[in-house]
């Protein structure tokens, strides 16, 4: 076959000769033609098979979804009265010659019907083809590309965080055991905090796109068992707001390419492109929370106050984001920064986005005395963050950063009820790809 | 003090009253004037301290290398007779007013002196603020952002790839269990293969930069036990020589970009940027290797080997990159596609830089018979692989791609002499941040 074509170059093609090639979507026999839905990574493009080409429609009648073909044949406007919406609805090409590359079995279900979950994760390797799968990570591919170029235009490098561990060094979120070499007993990464931190040194502005793991013995729609955290930390920071200023230039960033580039994928959705105020996202420390939402006053939030405070923000600010600041500091990590002005509260917050909190970060302590007596205030062992603690011994600088979770963005961006959707291959207590127990 | 200016800037700001911020790099004290360097993100100015600023020259005396500061002054051009090379080489700022934000206890060592590896190791959060260190990890972002960036403007999509498998599937490579959910045991990657494998399905061009583990006991200065891998698999191809093509635009695209961005790097290691030839890399056969190497035909090739090919192909053809191809099958993973005109050949590829394999690919076996009876012969059981063997069950298209190293290419990049220098917290049999054994 001739040099192979994208679908949605097709238009441009018109009244040539020409092969493309991809998967069969859908095929609808109408007798004597037959019509192909191909789909590529490019776009759906419309085949009619006609007895002209009498191999062809030979061919095309043993064709089933999923099969592979490379199909020759001319490029053609169709008439009028078969046009469609989108951009290869006014093109169709006729076929002169079909090879089938790779056949398919027959499929277990109809992958445009609505799956029930777990079924749409026992077969993901076929699950993921449907359309709503592939705009859900093509939403998210754009994610990481726009996360990242926002961080490097504001100066910031990009660094390759561990997964291995030594020590359950943290303590508080559950932690994977690894047997590592020596049969010494290693751990799973629960962030990339401690050497993000330590990369503050060096590099002064840092980003990781991280895998982070979490033993929790949760099941929930928003919890999973191998995470990706995109992390920033910055140096010379005057206080968090320093902080939250980078992070919702980065939001802002994020949802503008997202948006502009994926609006059909927002509208197959039926969701709206996420609200932006035009001035700065809101900011309400958690004593105003309270306050509006007409509550006692308690440590931190649950689910249903983030989605209560986060329609508040919509509807008085016109934003899909709100920042909670000054939260107590005994509920932060033991890294959190507490200005002795502003005791017992730290400056560390939360980012709510459509009711989830997708981001949390904080301005850091940076002075070796101050977390040496926060380490023993919390009950951790300064010994075993030694290595760690090189960075402060010899410097460093106020700073602080913030962690966002991918899938949890993703989720929130297309407005998925569970994260497990927004992973390609999700794990959590019961599934490693297939089911740990029926 | 007035908002921050960085370094790279001052040449802008002469006869203006600005402060910058820092780590202190070295204190040169002349009795009546102290000088210091200090770094930020963007470089090293240089500061001078003279006794009309009394203040300012008493906090001066007190300062040591990594103390944090932040100086207040007047840009100024310096004398003509103290003018250096570099872009700060003739700026320097008439302290103020000195500010210490953070200070430093002593340093074990001089940062700018050769140590050697284990005590660079052992004091990373120290010493990766050498400019050495910042260098390596300077050139190391770039090569991230280059490859990405090659990548998708060859139409690839990226997706995240898991850490942690379900099972030590692909069998070799020696693997690390994980303690997962109830008591099942679980297995860190070692390599993203089948799960990009399975992206093709849904996007057809896929990239993704994966962590994988590694838990050979081997200790020597090519080996990690945890790699970051920059991984690309694509549909709808010929042979392995349309991927060789997709990854041959990827280097010249990286270093490219990297030797335009660090010469000054480059020049500080005293290292040429790699070599291109003006057509394309070349390309060898195994066999054609031996013949050139007047050597024993067999199935693969040692270090040594690998380093004189890379002398001829730098010789003969002005290339810091050769392709080795036609390995025999039986030496390379099951998944390798096999032509039948070719046996027992594969069309599987190593890329050679500068004497040392950074990537190794192939195209693979697409044929849902033909990946079960490879498995077969090979002691497989399919019945492990059966997530896996969905994407085959339901039609794929030839493919294939590739795999590089991204601490291997960084070190062949620098010439650093071990892979360690190229990892900013580098795992191995001994170490995990602190070593694990004396």
């Amino acid at each position: 076959m001739i040099d192979r074509v994208l679908n949605k170059d097709l238009p441009q093609k018109i009244g040539q000769n020409i092969s493309i090639a991809g998967w069969v979507d859908i095929r609808r026999d109408h007798g004597k033609l037959i019509f192909l839905d191909i789909r590529d990574r490019s776009g759906i493009a419309q085949v009619v098979v006609t007895p002209k080409a009498s191999g062809a429609l030979e061919t095309a009648k043993t064709l089933r979804p999923q099969w592979v073909v490379a199909i020759q044949g001319e490029a053609k406007e169709r008439p009028e009265s078969m046009q469609t919406e989108g951009k290869l609805g006014r093109i169709e090409l006729v076929a002169e010659q079909i090879q089938v590359l790779s056949e398919s079995q027959e499929l277990p279900f109809d992958l445009s019907g609505e799956l029930n979950l777990d079924t749409y994760l026992d077969y993901l390797p076929l699950t993921m083809r449907s359309q709503r799968a592939r705009d859900i990570f093509a939403v998210q591919a754009s994610i990481l590309e726009a996360y990242r170029a926002s961080l490097h235009a504001q100066d910031f490098t990009e660094y390759v965080s561990p997964a291995i561990v030594g020590g359950d060094a943290e303590g508080g979120a559950a932690v994977f055991k690894v047997d590592y070499h020596y049969d010494k007993t290693a751990y799973l990464a629960t962030s990339p905090q401690l050497y993000k931190q330590i990369m503050v040194g060096p590099l002064e502005r840092v980003c990781t796109i991280a895998k982070v793991f979490r033993a929790e013995k949760s099941s929930t729609t928003r919890h999973l068992s191998e995470i990706t955290q995109m992390d920033f930390e910055m140096g010379f920071i005057q206080s968090h707001l320093d902080v939250l200023k980078v992070l919702e230039q980065v939001i802002r960033d994020v949802v503008n390419t997202v948006g502009e580039k994926h609006a059909d994928i927002f509208s197959r959705f039926k969701v709206e492109i996420p609200k932006l105020p035009e001035k700065q996202f809101p900011i309400l420390t958690l004593k105003e929370v309270h306050k509006i939402l007409g509550i006692k006053e308690a440590s931190d939030m649950d689910p249903e106050q983030e989605r209560r405070i986060s329609e508040w923000a919509k509807k008085e600010h016109g934003s899909d984001f709100i920042f909670i600041t000054a939260f107590p500091s005994t509920g932060r990590a033991f890294y959190t920064y507490e200005d002795p002005a502003e005791a017992p509260y730290s400056r560390g917050f939360d980012l709510l986005f459509r009711g989830l909190e997708i981001n949390s970060g904080s301005q850091r302590i940076h002075n070796y005395e101050s977390i040496i007596s926060r380490m023993k205030e919390r009950g951790l062992d300064p010994e075993k963050f030694s290595y760690y603690l090189q960075a402060f011994k010899y410097g460093m600088p106020p700073h602080g950063g913030s962690s966002t979770g991918l899938e949890r963005f993703t989720a929130r961006m297309l407005e998925l009820a569970n994260v497990k959707e927004a992973t390609a291959f999700p794990r959590d207590m019961n599934r490693i790809d297939v089911r740990l127990r029926e």
